[in-house]
């Protein structure tokens, strides 16, 4: 029996996309069926439907994923690839002058989502999923993100708990909130081993027309990590950023633009 | 109206969906309803639910817009950004002794999708959108995944028009055929300025458990290339890769295992 039958069929189709998690990737029918609230004949046939259009595959072990022509779609999100094609370049000069992990961070509802990573090989081990979630509280780019967040995401925030990643994770609202003052004041963002007690990381904004929409980063061994060098490379890579939007902006309605579609080799 | 009543609400769901394409990545209601054949009404309710639940956005503009939801849930995709968090490290190694564009893509259906691109500042300009498609028969990923496809993909796309991009574009079926047989001979393709006329691209498969699931390629400018020369560099780098995806096929049962999530700074 379907466990919520006045649900639409709309919201049957998405729930069974939200069974994938990064911890669950691939899922046999019963599990998708669980997952999804449904009882397993409502599953299987909404299931089928996802593989003919290609949001799901079904491979040879007979688990469902997601699949290619989801993420083809998901590519167009201006939030997502937009946004990253737009910041690569510049990530890519960042990573070049420091050899250093480089992240750039979006904020969605109370956490943030990563868009894209350069992994330095020779960094500090930073094992950022693009595509995964944070907390805003701890990380560099989280702080920024919530320092510029409107007043009630940050009340949200600070009236939740706030998880302890280590011992100089900051879990009391009130310090949270004299450092996300300071964030705005300085205009960047240091978290110095508040999520593992080897990484340090520094955060500028980037903004766009309606405000701070993303965060850059630079994520460095604690123990070589020296905050106020980085600052500036990361607030003028912010800056680079936040006009190479402005420009798309002038050109496109979008928050963030999509490149155009052109010839390829 | 609905343009097809008998359709079921999870195809209307898709076909909202299938309206966005790197062409037309913000739409109006109007044109979301007249784009999924649905009528203003239905298209109007549908669209309430993907925003509620993420799948899509509406900007300031009153546009719709894919959601970062559904760049979250697509990027769980082992053909997306499974295969691709696998890859990185192997392109930035080949674009650090190349500086040249390096590009990765899958086949779906009688068509590529490039999954990662790297892009060299100095090299001859591709503007390969990640996420975007592309003609099997002109790129060297192209030909790699063409001539490694099963046979009925072969002939299906041997049989249908062959697009001509350059003057150099194989669009003759019998000299495609020859062409992709070399290709399986030597091991690798080349694209000799049969997309455009100032580049050539060098690409060598990847293989996974059941045969060739992806390709590798470096774009390079056409007067300056040497493809005896870039030939073993490409094969190497998918060889591999395709080490690199055996060692993940004896840990998981999926064609392309996403990574594992794990702690973030």
């Amino acid at each position: 029996m379907d466990a919520q039958p006045g649900r639409s069929v709309t919201s049957k189709v998405l729930a069974l996309l939200d069974a994938f998690t990064p911890a669950t990737p691939a899922l046999t029918l019963t599990e998708l069926a669980r997952r999804a609230g449904l009882p397993l004949p409502t599953a299987h046939r909404r299931a089928a439907e996802l593989v003919a259009w290609g949001a799901l595959e079904r491979g040879d072990d007979g688990r469902y994923r997601i699949g290619l022509r989801l993420w083809e779609v998901g590519s167009l999100a201006p939030r997502g690839l937009g946004l990253r094609e737009l910041a690569l370049p510049i990530m890519e000069d960042l990573y070049e002058v420091t050899h250093e992990n480089v992240q750039l961070a979006v904020r969605q509802g109370l956490e943030l989502v990563f868009i894209e990573r350069i992994a330095g090989r020779h960094a500090v081990p930073v094992l950022t999923r693009v595509g995964g979630r944070f907390a805003l509280h701890a990380t560099g780019v989280g702080l920024v993100l919530l320092a510029y967040a409107p007043a009630e995401v940050q009340e949200q925030v600070l009236a939740a708990p706030l998880e302890r990643y280590t011992e100089l994770t900051i879990t009391d609202p009130r310090r949270l909130r004299r450092c996300l003052a300071e964030v705005r004041r300085v205009g960047y963002a240091v978290s110095d081993r508040q999520v593992t007690m080897d990484a340090l990381s520094v955060a500028a904004p980037i903004r766009g027309s309606d405000g701070v929409v993303a965060a850059i980063s630079l994520v460095v061994a604690h123990d070589r990590a020296d905050p106020l060098a980085l600052a500036p490379l990361v607030q003028a890579a912010g800056r680079v950023l936040s006009r190479a939007l402005g420009t798309s902006y002038r050109r496109s309605p979008g928050r963030v633009p999509s490149p155009t579609r052109s010839e390829t080799q």
